[in-house]
């Protein structure tokens, strides 16, 4: 049996990988078990934001030595989702995930489900196919390998999908022309919308929700009724395809932990937050008790600006903020909410929720020790 | 017998006054009765921030207006609060408070302390008076007295205490150098917050929770052990005084509302926002029902980052962001702790919170409908 | 003969009037003859810039005292452009334009053509037609009325054409599609553009240099390479047709002032700025003399940061950056590289440049006395 | 005989150092020859700039590969100074300095001085000693020492001396009180300041134009009247001793380039700039022609806003940007003006000239080929 390992640590700041290597250090993280990483950086999470790529290449650096490969190979072997932005009260982290294989760690019979997670990858994209039908289709089918792989059998032992996206830079959309092919967009920035947004309908056809017979070019990133409750897309310029992250929980893992996940209609639905927290048994409203949330390993929350500039009938002046982005002010206030719900400030936050839930709104998953 | 009345109406920018014109109009609220406007805007809450002299421009020309007065005499019968800043949730909105003399809006029995409000004002501070003992001491005296014209006599029927002070400028500096006068800092940022550590510090010896004897030059914006636990003070370049207004519960007023208040003893403390809820007779954690909520007529918090870089052993990079100034990054986060409890956002969340609660936290207080 | 009299009066603050009341009392300034006024103000340019219509609120206040007048009348009056944005060595100030007629203040024979200023206004604009062929027929057909009242017989005349332009608001965009009508865009702030540009190609239609024939829609905001060299447009949220200001020259005025220009073909092309000054008669590079540098009454320019990216081959970070808006880097470098030039820095640096000059450049204009 | 080589090459973003290693592959840069480099990244060049730390990691892999040595050893090897800030023009790009030995590059007859650099560092300081006279008195000495390694016999031989310089963090602050010392501030981003302050007292020193005995602890950050025209200062977290470079003009050096400088009076000092260029016989007011600017292989310079809010009689807004920071405001003015007078935009603008050139001013340094 297959057992997912988490660990959460700290970094000093986005190049600071210490805290890792003392999980090395003191044998509790093994380096060939580790699949995936996610990072909380505390850039602004827009086009400029390079404490991206420099938490990538600190990871890339530590992974290479640790484990005696080029450093082009890390990526190969370890999906890294490295998201920017910790505005607020936002505690910058690493979240790492492992599989340990052949464990004796056994769940309980009483709830035999546990953490299961799988990876994937898609072929490169060609630029014109970025933001549009073919890019669902594709990473539709990668994601469920990648929960077939997990035997994550049904959807609904799916919890959250992570998707990391191509986007459209100008050479590549230079390309294209030289071809004679048209890309979705020239606007580079606007191009991480649209390709968040095809992979996060990849994932609601992957997992049963949305049926690709009705997904046509027209709706991405125009019809913003249509969403995936349990999609995170981002996106990243240093990569041509799309890599998938699966996390459920399967009767085939062992261990003590198990995922859970909701869905918040607006930024500020404290109610879907106690729900995800009640699904995995825990209660105390309004705020867990120490004790309860040291049990939690991870928290994953979409955040965006509602596109009407309301909530619940009143102003907010998240899009109108030329000093700020919009994402910026939208990840902090979301990090307020999920914070004060939790009683801890290490939280997964992103923007940029294109078809990842309800306008305004997004969906929160959650890993907690049982 | 007189009352306390209370609105709230939005603002679509800065300079609309258009929902408080509009209550007028229907004779909701009558301007001779108004005694105290506080303002929530959309400027940075910094230096530069122009939508709050924008704002009491606009507030000025209508009150002048209706009161058939000069521009100049509207500022001495109403006293103006605007604070700049409304990051991510929170909703630009002005709270209008009204007195109205014998009613006969007698309170029911059962509970006998209604909302009572007391204006004041000091003399003028000479610059280098301000942020040192003698504004303490004056500053006291004023609240003092604004309590006893509220029929505000115990300490304890007091929930909470704005206060607006002056600030340094390089004029002022000039000028104070030119007697011979020592001014206690020649940065006119920073002495924003001294003014407002000696405006705070006034209102806990005015509450008699702070014992003038022990207050000193020395402490004032150095010792933050040292707090008031229901002062907000806010420092304006347009005042050489402070201005005070106290609000409480008293026997002597008639009216259906009340006043609660309690400490945010961080910037995620929810249990705090519950209690200074249920003290005013509100439940329903994690979040109000929307009709509760409705009850509630408006909410005064203040943020402020934690010195030492920390929530709960999880660093925050506030204080770090020299591209979003720290007192936005908390007014966020705030904003959405409360609003997370109370189901809305037009809040009136301040910053710069020195001698105003612990490190990190600062006071809430709610008026809501008995 | 008609006098065109200019007077630039710096702005402590954007409701700051006082040099302007200063040159009332002193009698420099005769109310009723004001036409024009040109607002430099110290916010950020862009969506949340409300030192603009602070600005004129102030501005309005003191008019309407002065010519005793209301409020509502003083925009009929005036035409008032107030461009926010002073990032760098740019300082706040006005610039405002009088109308004395019967002068006897001749110009000398050796060159009769004086400074001449008219203003127009267009009728309003249905949303549908904003940024559109509608809007460069009906303000190119404005732009000319002006330039005959002003005496502006030929296009060689004009030196700089100013257009306050109306822009898209969702109400407007809601109102269009109730009536079945199509808007250029959804986006507001994108709409700013698409106005801008469809009055700086009025202007080019007007002076002749662009033919009409050739104008279509799709052109406007697309085809970078057709432009106007004497267009300056602004966009703003208060009005619903193009206000219109053309300064030229003209043998039909008397005074001692000449307008002249030049077209800056990217943000560092100094010689450009040369070539504007020795064609009013300056000279002394690499700077202006201070005694020369006094008989400049006012310097206009419009900046924009290059669509590839680069200056001369270099890369350029002003479009990439997410923490400060694109324009408010051009404004700052434009700025500094006319201060090098003049020695003064009250510019009339305003951003926004499309179809107003060439890709990253843009045109020069001064007034100054012979 | 020694030759000081130079190359200038851009750089796509802050870890992009292809350019350099292109260098190597064509054999133009030998690994071994090269002793200092100086990035200018496009970070916000303020507390929270993870560009520096993430080009200094990049450049290290890339010179610890080319080298064959370990990592820690590379900036033993070479002195690296990133400064952060390409605001406005501002083009990012690196400067690389080689020392090539025994070169047959004789300089011509008729100018014998050429292009000589040295680089030295001094012992760790203790927390207490940075921003102290003690500081000043070993970085003196360090520079001396560095000018005669340099064969830079002569103070009027130098005409830059870069000195990189620690700061004071919270812990370095923590250990120095467990002492039971005390240290000269406690805010961490103040003692920048200092510590640069310290720093550019110790170059004037070393230069002979100021006295050792007329500076005391007072005057540091204090007495803005003292400073060196020919010293750059930067503070950086990641060391613990002053690492200068010293550059100047030596007969004993060979090759075909020449160091000059002067000093800007205040943000918009054209004149200086033509006078440092003609110094190495640079002429064409007032831009340089391309092909007089491609023989300048690298431009230094300064820049701050003023402290009394003014340039030439007229009000920045500089200081009181709470959105944008003040050094972010002045590189990008102060850029423009000097690729204004070049044509060009690769050039080195660093903020915060404390004793580093006259308040609001600062110095200007540049390399070209005769």
């Amino acid at each position: 049996m297959r057992e997912c390992i988490t660990h959460r640590v700290p970094m000093r700041d986005p190049g600071d990988v210490s805290q890792i290597a003392a999980l090395f250090n003191s044998g509790q993280l093994v380096p060939s078990e580790v699949v995936a990483i996610f990072g909380k950086t505390e850039g602004n999470g827009c086009v400029n934001d390079f404490t991206r790529p420099y938490s990538v290449d600190a990871l890339t650096s530590l992974f290479s030595d640790q484990l005696g490969c080029p450093r082009t190979e890390v990526p190969r072997r370890i999906a890294m989702v490295i998201s920017g932005g910790t505005e607020g009260a936002i505690s910058p982290h690493y979240l790492i995930f492992s599989i340990r294989k052949n464990t004796t760690n056994k769940p309980a019979v009483h709830s035999s489900s546990r953490l299961a997670i799988g990876t994937n990858r898609t072929r490169d994209f060609l630029p014109e196919e970025i933001g549009r039908i073919t890019q669902v289709e594709i990473t539709s089918k990668a994601i469920s390998e990648a929960m077939k792989a997990a035997n994550l059998d049904k959807p609904s032992d799916v919890h959250f999908v992570q998707i990391k996206c191509p986007l459209l830079t100008t050479e590549k959309i230079q390309h294209a022309r030289e071809r004679g092919a048209e890309v979705v967009t020239k606007d580079t920035y606007g191009s991480m919308g649209y390709s968040r947004g095809a992979a996060a309908l990849a994932a609601g056809v992957a997992l049963g929700s949305l049926d690709i017979a009705n997904i046509t070019d027209g709706i991405i990133c125009t019809d913003r009724s249509v969403w995936c409750d349990r999609a995170s897309a981002s996106a990243g310029v240093e990569i041509e395809n799309c890599e998938v992250i699966v996390i459920g929980n399967s009767a085939e893992w062992s261990g003590n932990k198990i995922i859970s996940h909701d869905v918040m209609s607006d930024a500020i639905d404290v109610d879907a937050i106690w729900r995800a927290l009640s699904e995995s048994g825990l209660t105390g409203a309004p705020q867990l008790h120490s004790l309860d949330a040291e049990k939690i390993n991870a928290v994953f929350v979409k955040a965006e600006p509602s596109s009407d500039g309301f909530i619940r009938g009143k102003r907010h002046i998240m899009t109108d903020d030329s000093d700020i982005n919009a994402t910026r002010h939208a990840r902090s206030v979301v990090g307020g909410v999920v914070a004060g719900a939790t009683g801890f400030t290490d939280i997964f936050v992103s923007g940029g929720a294109e078809h990842q839930g309800p306008d305004g709104g997004g969906p929160i998953a959650l890993i907690s020790q049982i």
